[in-house]
C-alpha cells in the first residue's frame, strides 16, 4: 500500500500515516472471559498492518490475565481489511481475535475487536456543514468511527438536516458503514454525501460509484473537509485502459482471500478469451506477478489492489469492468468503480 | 530470494539464473490421462517460480488435448521448494499438477511432474574427478538430475570410484538426493562427497552439515567445478548473532507452510523467554516483518529464507540454534546449518 502523503482533493494515493495519534481499546476483559469461559490454550491473535507493533504488548496484558499454559500466537499475513482473515491460525487455535474490522465470516471462536477510534468527529464537522446547502443529507462512515455514528445523526439533524442513513447490503456490518469495495450504503435519496473518515480510497470509490452526487469529506483524523474529485483518479485508470489495449496474453486473477472470491466474473473472461489465463493466488503483489510472462492482468479480487497499487505492477492492472473496455465489449465511457455486492 | 551473480567459491548467495538454457518434460500425456480418467473439470497447475513463464503455454497445449469444458488455473502462489504447495488451489481442483519438486505431501489428486534437467553431467564429471584424489566417494545431486543419478554412479564406478550413496531419511524421495534443509543422504562413510548440480545453497548446506567432509561442487549448468567454502558464509552467520546478542524482544516465527512446521521448537523458545512472541505467516518476507517491532527475529520455518534472504530483513534474523547462541545458551562455535530432518 502507498504511504505517500497525498494533496488534498488528490484521490489516486491513500495512505496510512495520520495525524492524530490515536488510542483503542483492545476489549482486553472480553478477550480474557472468552479464553477462560473456553478454557482455550492457544490463541491467536490479528492486527492490522498500522496496529501490528502493538500486537506484543497487547499479547504482554493479556498473559498478565491469564494462566501460564495459555501461548498467544501473532498473525503475520499482510492484513489491510476485512478480508485478510487469518484462516489457518483460525482453525488452529482455540480463540482468535481479529482486531480493527467488522466481521467477514462469523464462527464462534473469532472474537472481533472492532477498534474505534478515539478522535472527536464533531470539530470536523462543524467545518463540513458549511460546504452541505441542502437540507437532504446522506451520513456514510467506516467501521472505526461507527461507534459516533448515531451521535453524528443526532448533531445533523439538531442543525436542521434530514439524514438520510442505509445499511447497504449483506457484505455491511452496521447501518451507514462503507468498504473500500462496497457503498450501497451511499444508495439514499439525497443529492450531498456526508463521509466522516480518514484515507482516500473510501471517499474515492464512493464518488466514483455514485458520480450524481457530491461527496464531501469530512476527515477527523487529518482534520480537513475537502469534495471528493474523480479526474485524476480516472486519468490513471483510462492510462491503464489504454496500455492494455493491444494486450494478447491476459492473466486473469482470481484471489482466494474470503470475501473476495469472483470466480464467476473470472470463468466468464477465460471461457471468451483463448488469450486469457486464470491466475489464482491469496496475496496480489508485483513481485507474485512478474513471472508470469502476461501482457496485461484483470483482478477479480479487491480493487483497492488494482486501483491503489495498479501502477506499481510492471504490466497493466484492470479491473473486470475495464477489461471489458480494453477489449472493445464495452464502450470507453462505461468506465467505473469495481465494487462487490450481496453476499459471496 | 536473492538473484545476485555469486563469485566462484562464494556461497554466501545462490541464484536462479542459469547459463544453459534447458528444456523439461512436462509429461502431457500422463496429464491428460489422469484428467480423463478422473473426469476432471477443474485442473490447477503449479510451476517453481524459474518456470512460471513456461505456465501459460503449458496450459495451451493442455488445453489442445483435452475437451473444451476442462478449466486450467495457474498457481501464482511463490514457489521455491517442494514445501510450497498450493494447498489452497489443490483442495478446490480436481486434479492437481505440481511441476518441478519431489512429493513433499502425497495425495491421489496430486500429480508430480518432476521436471528432470536434460543438460548432460558428464562433461562436468570429467573435470571434477581431477580433484577427487580418494578411492572413496559420496554422491548426491538435486531432485532436478536425479534421473541421471545411476548413469553417474556407473560412470564414477568405471572409473575406478567406491561410491557411497543412501536414500537419506524420510524427508527425501530418492536415493542420493538433497534438499536445500536436508543432507542425510550425505551421511556416507567416505571423506569426499561430489555434489552434482547447480545452485549455492545446496553445497553450502552440505558442507556446514559435513565439515568433515571436503564437498567437491560439479555445476552442469553453469560448467563449474568448485570446493564448496564455508567461511564466507560463517562470517555473515555470526555477523547476525553478534548483532542480535542485545536484543531485548524477539519474534519467533512460525512458518504454516507444509513441510515447515517446527512448533516444538517455537514454543520452547517463547516458553523459555518472557520476551519471545510468537507470529505466525506462510510467506516469511522483509516486507511482513517490518511492521513488527522487534529487535531480531528467530525463524522456525525454512533456513533458507534466514540465510539466504536474511540481510534483506531490518532487522538480524537467525535459525533456532544461532538464537540459542546469541542469548547464551550454547557457546558460540556450535554455530552450525540449520536442518530438518524425518517427517514433520
Amino acid at each position: 500500500m502507498s504511504q505517500d502523503a497525498a494533496t488534498e482533493g488528490d484521490l489516486r494515493n491513500t495512505g496510512m500515516s495520520l495525524k492524530h495519534d490515536r488510542e483503542w481499546d483492545y476489549e482486553l476483559d472480553r478477550i480474557v472471559e472468552e479464553i477462560e469461559e473456553r478454557d482455550a490454550s492457544r490463541v491467536g491473535l490479528q492486527f492490522p498492518e498500522g496496529l501490528k507493533r502493538r500486537g506484543p504488548a497487547v499479547a504482554d496484558d493479556l498473559r498478565e490475565l491469564c494462566d501460564d499454559d495459555v501461548t498467544f500466537m501473532l498473525s503475520g499475513q499482510p492484513c489491510y481489511g476485512a478480508c485478510d482473515l487469518d484462516t489457518y491460525l483460525m482453525r488452529r487455535t482455540d480463540v482468535f481475535v481479529h482486531f480493527g474490522h467488522s466481521p467477514m465470516k462469523e464462527s464462534d471462536k473469532i472474537i472481533y475487536v472492532p477498534l474505534f477510534s478515539n478522535v472527536d468527529p464533531f470539530p470536523i464537522l462543524e467545518e463540513a456543514v458549511d460546504e452541505l446547502p441542502d437540507e437532504e443529507v446522506g451520513l456514510v462512515t467506516t467501521a472505526q468511527h461507527m461507534n459516533r455514528f448515531d451521535e453524528m445523526v443526532a448533531w445533523l439533524e439538531e442543525r436542521g438536516y434530514d439524514v438520510h442513513t442505509r445499511r447497504g447490503d449483506d457484505r455491511l456490518t452496521y447501518e451507514g458503514q462503507v468498504l473500500g469495495c462496497n457503498y450501497a450504503s451511499a444508495d439514499i435519496d439525497a443529492d450531498q454525501v456526508l463521509y466522516v473518515g480518514g484515507g482516500k480510497f473510501h471517499p474515492l470509490g464512493l464518488a466514483m460509484e455514485h458520480p450524481e452526487k457530491k461527496v464531501l469529506i469530512a476527515d477527523p483524523v487529518n482534520n480537513v473537509v475537502t469534495v471528493a474529485d474523480t479526474e485524476k483518479f480516472m486519468k490513471q485508470r483510462y492510462g491503464a485502459v489504454h496500455r492494455a489495449m493491444d494486450a494478447e496474453k491476459w492473466g486473469v486473477i482470481f484471489c482466494t482471500k474470503i470475501g473476495q472470491g469472483r470466480m464467476e466474473i473470472a470463468e466468464e473472461i477465460i471461457e471468451d478469451n483463448d488469450d486469457a489465463y486464470l491466475i489464482t493466488m491469496d496475496e496480489v503483489t508485483p513481485d507474485r506477478l512478474r513471472n508470469f510472462d502476461m501482457d496485461a492482468f484483470v483482478n477479480t479480487g479487491c480493487p483497492r489492489i488494482t486501483t491503489d497499487d495498479g501502477p506499481q505492477f510492471h504490466k497493466p492492472m484492470l479491473t473486470p469492468g475495464e477489461y471489458r473496455i480494453a477489449v472493445g465489449d464495452e464502450p470507453l465511457d462505461s468506465l467505473s468503480f469495481d465494487t462487490f455486492h450481496g453476499t459471496w
